[in-house]
């Protein structure tokens, strides 16, 4: 562990402190961060007084791999799953902690790419790195907290029979992206891009928030998984029409190549991050959503008016 | 993995979102909790407008052993090493997130009674755990999330010449337990229990805040080492007066039997979470603080005017 440190240092050759004062020079600055990174704790402001916030623990082989993604895409899907949390209570994040472990050779270039892409991927809300913690540990760990402002947090219990639901987003290509990696192939290149790095719709929270979101969550398990959330969370049961959904072309291709139907990706693939949210009927569709089922009393949610028979979403644990 | 469910049901048996409705069961409230867990972020109010954070990633057989501690205790000691860092801020803890990664045959009760132990430890503050994830792992992952309210967040930069040095809480107890169960011995029992369960003067950050205190930091890698981050932090020399110190009783004893110097433990033990700030001159020593050194020009941390002689702090990847 102790191997003399050279152009190409280990995490091991740093030490912990080594590695946090070089992760400290890679991270930004915004109005809300009094004290960042390096004291017992970060120091943040509000606009309002409240805050919002929420956490994931993300594992090496199961989160993700080092040999599908680079250190960067790593980062940038780490730092996505949690902004999104925040985008889908209607909030924009402002900070974010990170506890990171790590064997003790892996590069510390490796580390650096992963905070750049948890950076690059802070920068489209204005989000810094304000903390964290550094371990050892065999494989990979990635524990990251995100902090935010929400004027009006939208819940997932909400809503109300006869609003109807919406999605901003991608749906699809996430899940499309890791069956195409796990049967080893590479393309089509827009699936496993989206697999290796989500693009959340962020601005699109605080948008459905702004007009009056009865409900909203993000699509992390699966869209039928995630409604079924809000159904629980709401008291109601939800119908999607299938006949609304526009299967996006490399989602399509990969349920040819792979011999599935390729509405399970849309409605059972997790990852992507699109938001769904219920709005009451007399609000306006919001531009960039897209209108795909309606609430109703009872419980469930179904698709064309029945439970859907495909693949289920993602559970941990089983 | 998927046993059937019994009386004793594992983590398996009951899924990621069984046991997340358990542990929403057992986790309490307080004013600034908006909304607690179960959506997809908590909502926390502060009382002007900022909070203070801290995150620290604990890994099983690293920072802590299921055959050593229970999970009680593991549970609060992972609390009180996060609930420490907002009060050796001047701050008072308010919301906990938890990552939690855990193997599927993990029986449901190991985890409840963790929780349990981090409410427990919580409870000293009024502080309660309001979201966090669970995910499947080899071994126990927790990844802690501490906010907290700090009306004047004391950093560690601003200790200066003339300033004296003072701890509150304990020294050397944990390190003395730790080297007890090391050599494979379950007493003296003051020291073990130190060990799997620290008691940290929480009380005394926000009151040295409201004192005045120029610098503060909690001691988890020994005195002599966050001393040293103080040191740094600040641009100033350390120096520390060895007969000020007290050797607690089985601190005492563990240095006779394992013929260790007890004063190793009091200045390089750490995971006692004792609290060292440095205050003015003119302030008078708060009560529950001992004096024990002062603040001069120059660099480093000596004691009695000499660089120590003896093991140094914890640090990772060492």
């Amino acid at each position: 562990m102790n191997s003399s440190a050279t152009d190409n240092p280990t995490i091991g050759d740093l030490g912990e402190f080594g590695l946090i004062d070089r992760v400290r020079a890679q991270v930004g600055q915004n109005r809300h961060i009094l004290l960042g990174p390096g004291d017992d704790a970060a120091h943040v402001s509000t606009n309002d007084g409240t805050f919002v916030v929420s956490s994931d623990l993300l594992l090496e082989g199961r989160h993700f791999r080092r040999d599908w993604s680079s250190p960067h895409d790593i980062g940038r899907k780490a730092a996505a799953c949690n902004l999104s949390d925040i985008s889908a209570m209607g909030g924009v994040a402002t900070a974010l902690t990170v506890g990171f472990g790590a064997p003790a050779d892996l590069p510390v270039a490796w580390a650096l790419e992963m905070v750049r892409g948890f950076e690059d991927e802070c920068a489209h809300v204005g989000a810094h790195i304000v903390g964290g913690d550094v371990t050892e540990s065999d494989k990979i760990i990635i524990a990251v907290t995100a902090m935010g402002d929400a004027a009006r947090p939208v819940r997932r219990s909400g809503a109300l029979p006869g609003d109807y639901v919406a999605y901003s987003g991608e749906l699809g290509l996430a899940g499309a992206g890791f069956a195409t990696l796990s049967r080893g192939f590479r393309s089509p290149k827009a699936a496993v891009e989206a697999h290796r790095v989500p693009r959340p719709p962020y601005a699109a929270g605080p948008q459905a928030a702004g007009v009056g979101a009865t409900s909203m969550t993000d699509v992390s398990d699966g869209l039928l998984a995630d409604l079924g959330h809000i159904a629980d969370a709401s008291g109601v049961a939800i119908d999607l029409d299938s006949h609304t959904f526009v299967v996006p072309e490399p989602v399509a291709t990969v349920g040819e190549a792979l011999g599935r139907n390729a509405m399970d990706f849309v409605l059972t693939g997790g990852d992507d991050y699109a938001l769904v949210a219920t709005f009451s009927s007399e609000t306006t569709v919001p531009a960039g959503w897209t209108r795909i089922g309606q609430v109703a009393d009872g419980s469930g949610v179904t698709v064309d008016g029945a439970a859907y028979e495909g693949a289920s979403g993602h559970q941990h644990f089983r």
